[in-house]
C-alpha cells in the first residue's frame, strides 16, 4: 500500500486474531458441551448449532447475545456504468439513496421488520444530494473512473475508502453493536464485483458475470465482452489492494475496510450477497482470519455467488433466490443469528430442567 | 365422522374458501403489480415475493401485516411408546411440558427471539402435572392407546381433540392473531406421524420412518418392524378421520383441527416439520383448500419430511437441518413472513419514490 495523502486518515491493514486454534480449545469444548446438553435431541437444531458455536467463540462466551445489530449500506457510483453494463441509468444510485433516506427501499422494510439499525453512507455517488438528512458523508469522489480505460481509483482514494469503512464500524462499536452486516447500492457494481472475483479467485470472467439487476441475453453478452476487455487491459497483480483499487468501487473498498475493522472489534459479521462477498474476498486475501468472524446470510440468485461461497468454504443460511443487494439477505439472516445466540444463552440443560436423557439400556431397542 | 358424545363439544369439519380462483383474479393482478413496481429489480426478492403474494391474498389486502403471531405447542402421549420406538422414556413428554412452562426449551428461546406469542396445551399427556401454571388443559386422556394393538383413539376422542384445536385458534383469533403455527411434543409421535403419512400418501412405511430424536441403526430397524406390523393390523380406510383416529396422537388430531380452524379464520399458517406436516396431511385429505393458507417453514432433517412436502407441492423457506419439532422451524420462519408482508406494505414504488426504471432504449446494450 503506498503512502496515503498526508491530509487523509492513514489506513493500515489490521492484524486479526484467528479463532478456533489451540488457545480456544477449552472454550470450544465448553461450548459444544453446553449445546449438546440443552433439552433437545443431539444436533437437532442443525445449522443453528454451528452459528451458536461461532458466535460464542467470537464473543468468548457461553451466553452470547446479539446486541444492537446494524446494517450499513454503502452507496457509490462506477465509471464502468458508461459502458452500458446495467439496464438501469446511473442516476438510480442517487435516487435509491434518497429512497433509503425516506425509508421506502427493501432494506428499510426488512431492517424494520428485523429490528435492525440501518445506516446509509455516501461512499462516492456521482450526483451529490442537496437535501440529505440522515446520510453519512464519507464520499471519496463523484464515482470511480471507468476501469475499462484506467484503474477505478488511486491508492490514496483506496486508503480513504477503507479507513472510512473502518471508522463507521468503530462508531457502531462505541454504541455497543456486536453484530453487523454490510449492504451496498451502486449501478454497475456487479461488474466491479465480477472483475474482483475473476482476479481474486483466478476464475475466467464468464463464470463470474451474471445478469445483475436483470440483463437479457444480449445485455449479458455485452457485459461479458466489456469486462473481458477491461481485465485484459490491467496486468494481474499479486497485491489484493492493487486489484481492489483497479476494479473496485468506493462502496466495495469501504466494505472491505469495514469487514476487517468489524473482525478486529470481535463482531459477528453477517455477510450479504454477490457484491458484499466480493468485498469480503478482498478482505480475506489481505487477512484470511477475517472469515473466522463471518456468518453467511444467503446464496444469492446472482450467478457466481455460489462459486465465491465455495471458494470461501462458506455454508449460507438462506437460499431464497434473492438478488437485490442493499444488505437484504443480511437483514433476513440476522434474526436467525439472534435465535442461535438465544438458544445457547437461554435454554435449560437436561440436568437443570430435570428432563431424562436417552435411556441407554433401551438404546438398542430405539 | 360418527356422532360425538352428547356431553362433548361437537366437531364438524368446516368448509373453506379456496384462494386464487376466478374471484381472486383482480386482487392477484393488483398484488403482482404492487410487487413488481416496488423499487427493486423485478423478482429480486425471490421466494419472499411468493410469500407476500400469498399473505396478501389470505388477508385480501395490498398492505398485509403479521399481527400477534402465535405458536401453539400441543403435547400428548402415545401408547405406541411402549413398543420401544423412541430412545427417550415417555416421562420426557411431561418433563418437557414443565420445561416449556418454565421457559427453558428451544421453542421458548426461539419464540422470544422472534417476538412470537407461545401457548402450551395439554392435549393428553400420560402424567398430569401437579403444578402447571400457564398450561392450557385440553386433555383428551392420559395418552392414546397402543396402535400396534388397537386404534389409538375412538371417534369421540378424535372429535374432542379436533374441536379443542379449533377452540384454541378461535381464542387467538379473538385477540387479533392473523399468523399462526403449531408445534408438538410427544414421545413416539414420529411413529404416529409415519403411519399417518404411509396411509395418507399411500407410501410404504420404510420411506416414512426416520430416526426421530436419534435412533441408531438397530433402533430404526425395530421401529420399522413395529410400525409395519401395526399398519398390517388395521385395514386401509378411505376416511381420513378413521385413519387419524387409528394412528394419530391427541396432539396431532388437535393440530389437524387447528389447521382447519386457522384457515377458516383466514390466518396465515406457518407449517413446521415432520409431525406438524403429518397433521396437515390429514387436514388436507379432509379439506384440500387448507393448503391455500399455508406457508412451509422448513425442510426438516427427519426422513420422510421432504416426501410429504413434495406430495403437498410445498416449497419450504428454510433448510437448516432442524429435526426438533416443538414448532421451532415455524419460530424461525415467522420473521421471514413478517419481512415479506413488510416489503409489500411499506416499500415505495418506482413512481412514488421518483426512481428511474430500466432504460428501455439501452436495454439491448444491457
Amino acid at each position: 500500500m503506498s503512502t496515503p495523502h498526508p491530509s487523509l486518515a492513514p489506513y493500515t491493514v489490521p492484524s486479526l486474531s484467528s479463532l478456533g486454534g489451540a488457545e480456544d480449545e477449552a472454550l470450544i469444548a465448553r461450548l459444544r458441551h453446553a449445546i449438546d446438553t440443552k433439552t433437545k435431541p443431539l444436533g437437532s437444531l442443525g445449522m443453528l448449532e454451528d452459528i451458536a458455536l461461532r458466535v460464542g467463540l467470537i464473543q468468548q462466551s457461553l451466553r452470547p447475545v446479539v446486541r444492537r445489530p446494524v446494517i450499513i449500506v454503502f452507496a457509490g457510483d462506477h465509471g464502468i456504468a458508461a459502458q452500458g453494463v446495467s439496464p438501469f441509468p446511473q442516476a438510480v444510485t442517487t435516487q435509491m439513496v434518497m429512497n433509503f433516506l425516506a425509508g421506502g427501499a427493501a432494506i428499510n422494510a426488512l431492517s424494520r421488520a428485523g429490528d435492525i439499525e440501518l445506516e446509509i453512507v455516501d461512499a462516492g455517488i456521482a450526483t451529490p444530494l442537496a437535501q440529505a438528512s440522515g446520510l453519512v458523508d464519507c464520499s471519496v469522489g463523484p464515482g470511480t473512473r471507468d476501469f475499462s480505460l484506467e484503474p477505478a481509483m488511486d491508492a490514496v482514494q483506496l486508503a480513504q475508502a477503507m479507513a472510512a469503512g473502518a471508522q463507521r464500524v468503530a462508531y457502531h462499536a462505541a454504541l455497543g453493536t456486536n453484530t453487523i452486516g454490510f449492504g451496498e447500492m451502486g449501478i454497475a457494481n456487479t461488474s466491479a464485483a465480477a472483475c474482483l472475483m475473476s482476479r481474486l479467485c483466478n476464475l475466467p470472467i464468464d463464470s463470474c458475470v451474471g445478469r445483475g439487476t436483470g440483463l437479457d441475453d444480449a445485455g449479458l453478452a455485452h457485459k461479458q465482452a466489456v469486462l473481458g476487455a477491461a481485465l485484459a487491459r490491467h496486468p494481474v497483480s499479486g497485491d489484493p489492494l492493487t486489484t481492489l483499487a483497479t476494479f473496485g468501487g468506493f462502496e466495495i473498498a469501504m466494505m472491505t475496510g469495514a469487514y476487517l475493522a468489524a473482525a478486529q472489534a470481535r463482531m459477528t459479521i453477517v455477510v450479504d450477497g454477490f457484491i458484499a462477498t466480493a468485498a469480503l474476498l478482498a478482505a480475506h486475501a489481505l487477512v484470511p482470519q477475517v472469515l473466522d468472524y463471518c456468518v453467511f446470510a444467503h446464496a444469492s440468485g446472482e450467478t457466481g455467488h455460489r462459486l465465491m461461497l465455495d471458494r470461501l468454504g462458506a455454508r449460507p443460511l438462506l437460499g431464497l433466490g434473492l438478488r437485490l443487494g442493499e444488505g437484504t439477505g443480511t437483514a433476513l439472516a440476522i434474526p436467525l443469528v439472534r435465535a442461535a445466540a438465544a438458544f445457547l444463552s437461554e435454554m435449560a440443560s437436561f440436568e437443570s430442567a430435570g428432563v431424562s436423557e436417552r435411556t441407554e439400556a433401551d438404546n438398542h431397542a430405539g
